[in-house]
């Protein structure tokens, strides 16, 4: 077995070979600038983790990461021009430093580079990898586009459920995909990749909600960044959803009035309001519950302890504890 | 044997089928709202008629016709967004009449779409179609990013090859792509398809010369538009490039200059000078020889005459005679 640091190695490295051409300049010069911006490759290491929990890596969950990776690549490119983002990993993004019809063809091209290099999967696994690959892009797109509707929608449309189901599309299930892949690809039975299957999904929900609990609540020192980016662009998040549908109808005017306050005083008073209907509370409560439930899958998942350690370590550098 | 009418009955019938999900709302209604909308399905019925030249019509060919088909809308969906297009037959587009963000993932998901199509082919010919079939979207994004930068550049960047390289990229290889996998489905050696798949390339490239050049000269009572409209947007066509590379200094300043009219006096003024140079002329020159080349290629294709007969209906109809 690899450490979990090897795998990490080893799919950067794979997918540091990834060949493009070199014309048309300006659109595959964008392609090599967005995925030279580097990012975490979860994903494709959670395909590779599957895999092992089974038996050694075939080299299909290398084709598979790639996929993988390629798809949520255009995921990124085609979502940073809906949602006009200036910045991604610290760098300008495609439709900002080149132009938004680079950004949608970038995108197009890494999605069909995806479907390529499923193609390269051997017969046995590739129906099945292909079609949960498809449905699970599918689930994406239509995940992205709830969350373009819910920033047109008032608080009062939406409910907890209504994020989840969001949530569980737009990122969720690519990582439940991601393992199970993997998995199929090291010969799992239909019950151990259904295990997989949810152990991702809980991860995701989990991740999601921390994501969104951090941003609000999260110490600079690990995250990294000031907090209540979400809170100046009055996203729709977790916290944001639950303090309106816990709050009387005068807190919900004092929550919007504290949304519509100017920058400088905006975070500070959204906070002050998540913490009087103890958001921050019922957001680590709903991550302990998902981890856990992603966790009692994992269990149920039927190899030895000890080929699940990285998992595990994986699981818990995404999960970063604040306290 | 079917008649052309009768095939493209069979699939538009094949097509009217596609079911999509209902939620989220907008996603799906922007799909079968542009669906809906038409168009004439050259593209899958030319994967009909590739498949008739050298057999019965296989239910393949509708699986491929439908991948064709809604990749061939995904383009257009996507390039209308890069066109700033308000109008796609006639009604309005997508980002339009709904938003950036739903056209994009209307795109994105008719695009996987298409490939879970392609996944339904039978395995004796799904690897070679998937292959051709990924490789013609790249190059059709590399055609469309083409096109973005001409836009962009001066005259003097942009010679009739560049073009040619353009539209051959943008245009005609899904053409050739179509017939070709029609032909590989009913049963074709590799020679009959690289006929077929010349055959296809150079009808694309008489058929977009023509395309310019009837916007320019075209008769209104015929193609039932005014002439001009590429001329009023200062577009990049065959006509203005070759006019271009015709032009003395001299001349190049007076086409700037009637380039830069008021659009009541501009395609008069354009329209003058195309003639001045008998770019009119070599436009029908070049739609005659592609179009000689193109049937010279179905000639050689070792089937009875009486099985290309559709093939040259569909042509004929597609390269309307303007006199």
């Amino acid at each position: 077995m690899n450490s979990l640091n090897d795998l990490i190695v080893q799919y950067n490295s794979c997918c540091s070979q990834l060949n493009f051409p070199e014309e048309p300049h300006n659109l595959y010069s964008a392609i090599r600038y967005f995925l030279e911006g580097g990012g975490k490759r979860i994903r494709p290491v959670l395909c590779l983790l599957g895999n092992e929990l089974f038996g050694d890596i075939h080299q299909d969950s290398f084709h598979a990461g790639n996929a993988i990776e390629l798809f949520h690549n255009c995921s990124l490119v085609h979502d940073d021009i809906m949602d006009h983002s200036p910045l991604r990993r610290g760098k300008q993004t495609i439709h900002v430093k080149y132009n938004v019809p680079t950004a949608i063809l970038t995108g197009d091209v890494l999605l069909v580079n995806a479907f390529q290099h499923i193609s390269n999967v051997q017969e046995q696994y590739k129906q099945q990898i292909h079609a949960l690959f498809s449905a699970t892009i599918l689930q994406i797109c239509e995940g992205q586009q709830m969350d373009v509707d819910f920033e047109k929608m008032d608080l009062d449309q939406i409910s907890f459920p209504d994020y989840l189901k969001m949530i569980i599309l737009k990122t969720s299930v690519l990582l439940a995909a991601s393992i199970k892949i993997g998995a199929i690809i090291g010969g799992a039975d239909l019950q151990q990749q259904a295990y997989l299957y949810d152990f991702g999904k809980n991860l995701g929900i989990a991740f999601q909600i921390q994501d969104d609990y951090l941003d609000a609540f999260g110490e600079p020192s690990v995250t990294g960044k000031q907090p209540g980016g979400d809170i100046l662009e009055n996203k729709k998040t977790a916290l944001l959803i639950k303090a309106w549908e816990r709050s009387t109808s005068v807190q919900k005017k004092e929550l919007l009035n504290a949304m519509s306050k100017n920058k400088g005083e905006r975070v500070a008073a959204v906070l002050e309001i998540y913490k009087g209907c103890k958001v921050d509370e019922w957001a680590t409560g709903k991550i302990s519950q998902y981890t856990a439930t992603a966790f009692n899958c994992l269990d149920m998942v039927d190899v030895p302890f000890k080929r699940k350690e990285n998992l595990l370590a994986l699981t818990n550098k995404l999960l970063v504890r604040q306290s």
